[in-house]
């Protein structure tokens, strides 16, 4: 079975490319290579391990060829790939480079890092969307702005607005959204660094310079604690992709209700055909924000679930973010699309209303 | 990006081999076909189309090989994939078989009697799973019923009970779940023909004789009506998946805690290993449980948002059930052959506690 | 604070009278004390202590006059209201009545089985409503149900319908929901019994005639086990609630959908005013039966977490119930009396429309 | 029937006095004619009315006797009290100071407004205690840091750690929330003022000088638009809710493992008594954390719902908001309290475990 993003067939529908490619495995694979590659050079650095040797084991790391087979035994062995991994590198290394790869870090640490790469790569893509869909709906500002339509309230209309009154209640979040993204990303782009029990204890002393160094190799942020106990950095990013939806929900649903026959408001271009009435021009990507805007509703709530974490690491709580959290980043990043094609799709706004 | 229940490596946690196909977007299809072809014959058999022609049609149809990027295309531009797969037969077919091809029905016949069928064979997977883990967990009482263990009642240790008091709050639950299948099979494995807008009035008056016939060809319960816009039967059937993986999630929360340092009431052969901590035995199986569990009591709320469908068919109402149903039915799938796993993996309960 | 349900204006709104009785504090704490006087009962029914004294007790039981205010200092020390409730109790009996009162049971004991005759109330108000409004939706279509209406997919026109049909949408379900909630009634309608740690060990071996007995002495079915830790039977009830609700929801949004001017396919009388704009007559009970739906969609999930209920007693997840499921059940009685009142605001249906 | 929060006696469980007071429907009416005093003040100020007539009717606004039957009634026929209160406050007055009444200004206007003083209130109270709680945990550091506890992942003994580590999991997250919140004030704590459609056209072009006066007036923030659509701030706030409750849930949870029989890592002055079991002392406060956190996280959902707001104004997702978001604050406001006192009861942390 596939979910909808990527379906053979529904993920013409659901599937967004970018962000398909900023939360595939490969790409999470990388990320935690690229973990395990700066926590062995920080190790020669703060000379845990001689700098050559561990140069040479970040290099291996960088450029190693993981089994993906053998990590999916692993994972069904151990609940996670990190295990079976650091095996792999360790077995493809020279033996004396084996205190030199993963020694004193975690399975969390290098997923949770990993994961804070793959965030901060989203977080271009959403800026850069919300910064395209403001503009989007700008053009529409400029265009059909002061056309008249009916201001309706409780499904009833109300008294005569303009087009740039309803695309404002649009727009305008849009500006908060980004607002909070910028707030928000040294919360979420940064480091995890705490070791078996989250204490660093096993890095000889030197957790916090190790951490500083990873931290600025990657180009994350090195919060003052590990964070692999206290997840109310991703509940609020999960907040955060559910608002954006929610906004685009509310742009969708007032696209529906506009195109409908007897209103009238709104005029798209290349509506969804029907299989049983061909004259139909379904709002199908409308429609698909108010899909969108739903399912992060529903879905962040198990984000704050999961920030009943209990002790030093839950398996219970972590697992439920690895199938919450990526399904609502491409849900975002799929709305965000959307909305931009449906303002290239408006052809007219306003107009003559009851 | 892949979901959990098909990543390259998450999925050997989460993924389970016999949901996944009934899951699988190949037998989406097949029940998509195998609805077309039920048409046609009854299209034939009602006298609409000659009886010749619509077997004709149903052979073709029965043996289409499906242009599935093409169908990708159509999801795109329709919003799903049947008008596209309704081209795709005709334009397969010789001419005069078009009017013998899917005249008179509608696409969201053809996808929710597919899902219908879908459910059918999940049920015959529930209901196969819920007797065996009832066997399994029968066999535990067998085996350390008769043991002692100390009651808990709010985390405080409360009066000795035994083994069998403990597993009969995991059992007993199982056979209530059994009793609701078997109360809703008719309500969800259920034939949906309506037509475009769900009143069958391009079936030539004989629409509920074509629906008896369907369903019997089907194999699938014939409904008073269609249920194109009474999402209920699915909404309930959410329901059920998660009270299943609800009962499983208290197992696995329970056995967790039994197998805690310090009270040490269970044992479990083949825990999960620690990327920094060899020693450990993590009762990863039981924390999937309970992650599982959470999973479906957050997905519940998402399909009972979708029974506000508006009109004769939503299609953003439509559309988050299908992001929706099929992973809370992979999850429920998945808890049950865990805890089925977990049963095996005790090799002893109870004992002198505190 | 008070709840929209009881606040001094928007329970104006969101009150319902008869559902308001049947959970308010004092008929649940007349069910607790019918509890207590049965149990006592059965105590000297079975031997345990005189019959004289049992119905000594019982009788001083049912007439206690209860203090509140201690009930809730009790409630803050002990988290639940029934220790200082059996302290009150045995303080006002005489002393050699002690042995007589709660003795062998515990709290959930009480205060579950107290819930179940509130649920037995319920249910009958939601059999009479559904059958009241399944009566009312018939005459609905008796009086509009051969008007023409515009068939609506996807919020654009399809084909024309029957104003028939789009009741039939409403009513429908409704008969499944009474289906459902007789299949249900066992599994909810029906005493809890357990005693300390769930095993009716200090019942002197008399519990299960006890439980025989104290169900039929209250009307409760009696279940083969005590269902102290298996909180299924109330997920799925919460579920019932909202499945309800869900059908109204659609019927309310449908409703709001058809008064929308351009549309105007439906008249309402009593519509809702505007403080700015006293021409409006806007649809409030139809959107109340939206909002009513999404808050029991939401709910619902927190039910569904409660059933990852640890050992013989979770004190978290079953004060979640205490705040979720009274709220479920008066949104779900409130639903149920606005639907049928919006039945009779209606005065016309169908028509011309594009 | 009472939600817990004013239940006569699960209140000593779930009431926090103080929040109370701010959620109090006597505080909301307070704010909502503070609005319509400010509003009067303003509409003389920009030349609307004479300055003499505003004070006058500002004036009789601020000292007005409600009649709340009646503004139950009106909130019956209406869907909210606006139009009843403005009604009586009209019919209160001389007849020439109608106009200096509500003019141009709507319902909406004065309910969120009336909301966002609500909100200031509890952020302060928010603020106050997420500092106190702060110091309590820093109190419990300073005491108990140095012990030595055992690290525990998976509910596996993992490595000695301190108890200082398991409490910075705690603490460290309030100062996040705190942050957050001061980020979030000027997105909630803000006037709405637009008007019957939002764009403030009865307002004789003075809107945008109204809304300055009367932000300023209240102690508000004056956004550049009004936000009567725009419902992604109240859904953040009640993200940020439950993100506090969530962090003080992980809290309970981990003292609730740690006060087991056989962990035995903390102890507890003052836990609740069982009605059966005499001996026990339960960390019902703990629990609570837990309860109220999980009440939270359900929650969330449903204010993420309302961002689906159509059009001028959504009666529909409105009105969820009023069921919805004073709840989560009265649970968040609780919990900060419980959390408190948890800190004050416990009198030993740390010391040997397996």
């Amino acid at each position: 079975m596939s979910g909808v993003f990527d379906h053979p067939w529904l993920g013409g529908l659901f599937a967004d490319d970018a962000a398909g490619v900023i939360w595939s495995p490969e790409r999470q694979l990388a990320h935690m290579l690229s973990f395990e590659a700066a926590y062995s050079r920080a190790l020669g650095a703060v000379g845990v391990v001689e700098t050559a040797k561990a140069d040479k084991a970040a290099k291996l790391i960088a450029g190693f060829d993981v089994d993906i087979a053998n990590l999916r035994v692993g994972t069904a062995r151990d609940g996670l790939p990190v295990p079976a991994l650091v095996a792999q590198l360790r077995a493809g290394a020279a033996p004396d480079l084996s205190d030199a790869i993963h020694k004193g870090t975690t399975s969390q640490d290098v997923m949770d890092t990993a994961l804070a790469l793959t965030i901060k790569d989203m977080n271009a893509l959403l800026s850069t969307r919300l910064k395209a869909l403001d503009g989007g709906l700008g053009r529409l500002i400029e265009t059909f702005g002061t056309q008249p339509l009916m201001g309706r309230t409780r499904m009833q209309a109300a008294m005569p607005i303009t087009v740039a009154d309803r695309i404002a209640t649009w727009q305008t979040p849009l500006h908060d959204h980004l607002a909070r993204l910028a707030q928000m990303r040294p919360r979420v782009e940064r480091l995890q660094l705490g070791g078996a029990a989250g204490d660093r204890q096993e890095m000889a002393g030197k957790g916090a310079d190790m951490a500083r160094m990873i931290a600025d190799d990657l180009g994350l942020y090195c919060p003052d604690r590990p964070w692999h106990a206290m997840r109310d950095g991703l509940a609020d990013y999960g907040g955060l992709l559910s608002l954006i939806t929610g906004t685009l929900g509310k742009m969708g649903q007032d696209i529906a209700l506009m195109a409908q026959q007897g209103v009238g408001e709104i005029t798209l271009a290349g509506g969804g055909g029907s299989s049983a009435m061909p004259h139909k021009q379904n709002p199908i990507l409308a429609e698909l924000l108010v899909t969108l805007a739903r399912f992060n509703a529903t879905q962040v709530a198990g984000l704050h679930h999961t920030m009943v974490h209990e002790q030093e690491r839950s398996g219970a709580a972590w697992a439920l973010e690895w199938m919450i959290l990526p399904q609502m980043a491409l849900a975002t990043a799929r709305s965000l699309a959307v909305a931009l094609t449906v303002c290239d799709q408006i052809t007219a706004m306003g107009g003559p209303s009851q």
